[in-house]
C-alpha cells in the first residue's frame, strides 16, 4: 500500500523525541501514512489560552510552509484550537487539516448532540465554528496545562466533567486537546461512562486520509 | 485485529448479491469491519424522492432491529437521504450511522465551503442539517434514479456538475449518492478536476469505526 508523506505540527515545544512523534505513531498505526513531525519554537506548555493560541500562529504557518517546500503531500496541525489554519490553507497548495474542525465534524458525523471537553476556559473558536447550534454542552477539565493534564488526577477529571456532559444531554463528547489522545481518554471515558468520543489525533487523520485517497 | 460485526442497509432492493455487496466490500477493505449486507423489499430503483425515501423508513427500521437482534455491533444505513436514522437511533442500543450525515460531516472537517452533488432535486435534509449554512453550492446530476447513473453518460453528468460546483467556489465535494462511491466518482472527479472530495461510503466507515473503535 502507498503510504502518503505528512507533516504534523505539534504546538508543544519539546526535545523529548517520544513525545515528540506521539500523535505521528497513534497516526501510522491507523493510517496509510507516513509522518514527520515538528514542534514550533518556545512554547513548552502548548497553546493554551488566546495569548499562547496568538503567539503560535505565524510559527505554525513557517513550519508548514518548510514541509511542504520538502515535498509533504499534507499537513496536520495537531491541535484542537488549530492554530493558523486558515492563514496556511490560503498560502498552501496540499491539503491543510487542524485536529479541532476534524473532531467536531466527526462527532457532528454521529449525533446533533454535542459535548466538547475542554482544556482550558472554552471551546476553540474553530470548533464552534464547525458544530453552531449541535454544540448543547461543554465542559472544562480543571488542569492548567497538556502536561499536568497526563497524570491521574487529569483523568479523573476528565471522567468527572464528562460524566457532566452526559448528563446534559450530550450523545458524542468531542475531546477537544490532543493531549487527551495521547492518554487514550477516549477509551477510559467510554469504558466508566456509556457515551461516544471523538477523538482528535484520530479525526485530523480520518479527515486527511479521506482527502489523499481519492 | 479484532473485527467489528457490522449490518448494512442498502435500500436499493437486488437479488444480485455483487451489488447487495459492493457496499461492503469497500468498506472491508478500509476498515476492521465484517459487514454483513442485506436490502429493504419492492424498491428496485433505490431511494431518490420524498415518496421513496418515506416508504424506506419502515423496511430500514425493520431490517436494523433484526440485525440488532442477531448480534451486530453497528448499523450503517447506506444511502445519503439517511432514510430511517432518527428513528433506528432511537430504538437501537447500537451505533446506527448513515451516509447523508457522515459524508457531509467529513467534508465539513476540511472546509466550510461545502458543495453537494446530488443524484436527484435536492440535499437530503440530513445533509442539509449538518451543513447548515456552510453548504455553498449544490448541483444535480441529470440523470434518473442509481441504475441510470451507472454509465458513461452518468460519469460525464457528474462531472459537468463537479465543475459547475468548484465555479461557486467550493472547496470540497460532499457525495449524496452512495451510488457515486460504487463507480469509484470521488476519484474520476479529482483526476478531471482539481477539488477535494468527500465518499459517501468511506465516510460512514470512518464515522462508525471512529465510535465502535473506542
Amino acid at each position: 500500500m502507498r503510504l502518503f508523506n505528512i507533516g504534523l505540527i505539534r504546538v508543544l515545544t519539546t526535545d523529548d523525541k517520544d513525545l515528540l512523534n506521539i500523535h505521528g505513531k497513534i497516526l501510522q498505526g491507523n493510517f496509510p501514512f507516513e509522518v514527520e513531525s515538528r514542534c514550533i519554537p518556545d512554547q513548552s506548555t502548548g497553546v493554551y489560552s488566546e495569548e499562547t493560541h496568538l503567539k503560535a500562529v505565524p510559527k505554525v504557518l513557517g513550519l508548514a510552509i518548510e514541509m511542504e517546500k520538502e515535498g509533504k503531500e499534507g499537513i496536520i496541525i495537531s491541535c484542537a484550537a488549530d492554530p493558523g489554519i486558515e492563514e496556511a490553507k490560503q498560502v498552501l497548495g496540499i491539503p491543510v487539516v487542524g485536529a479541532g474542525t476534524a473532531v467536531a465534524s466527526i462527532a457532528l458525523g454521529f449525533s446533533q448532540k454535542v459535548g466538547v471537553l475542554n482544556l482550558t476556559e472554552s471551546t476553540p473558536e474553530a470548533m464552534k465554528q464547525v458544530l453552531s447550534k449541535y454544540l448543547i454542552a461543554e465542559e472544562t477539565v480543571s488542569t492548567k496545562n497538556t502536561l499536568t493534564l497526563m497524570t491521574n488526577e487529569g483523568m479523573e477529571s476528565i471522567i468527572k466533567s464528562s460524566l457532566k456532559l452526559k448528563k446534559s444531554g450530550v450523545e458524542v463528547i468531542a475531546l477537544a486537546c490532543t493531549g487527551m489522545s495521547t492518554m487514550n481518554a477516549a477509551s477510559k471515558i467510554k469504558d466508566r461512562i456509556d457515551v461516544y468520543v471523538a477523538d482528535p489525533v484520530i479525526a485530523e487523520g480520518m479527515i486527511m486520509w479521506n482527502l489523499l485517497n481519492f
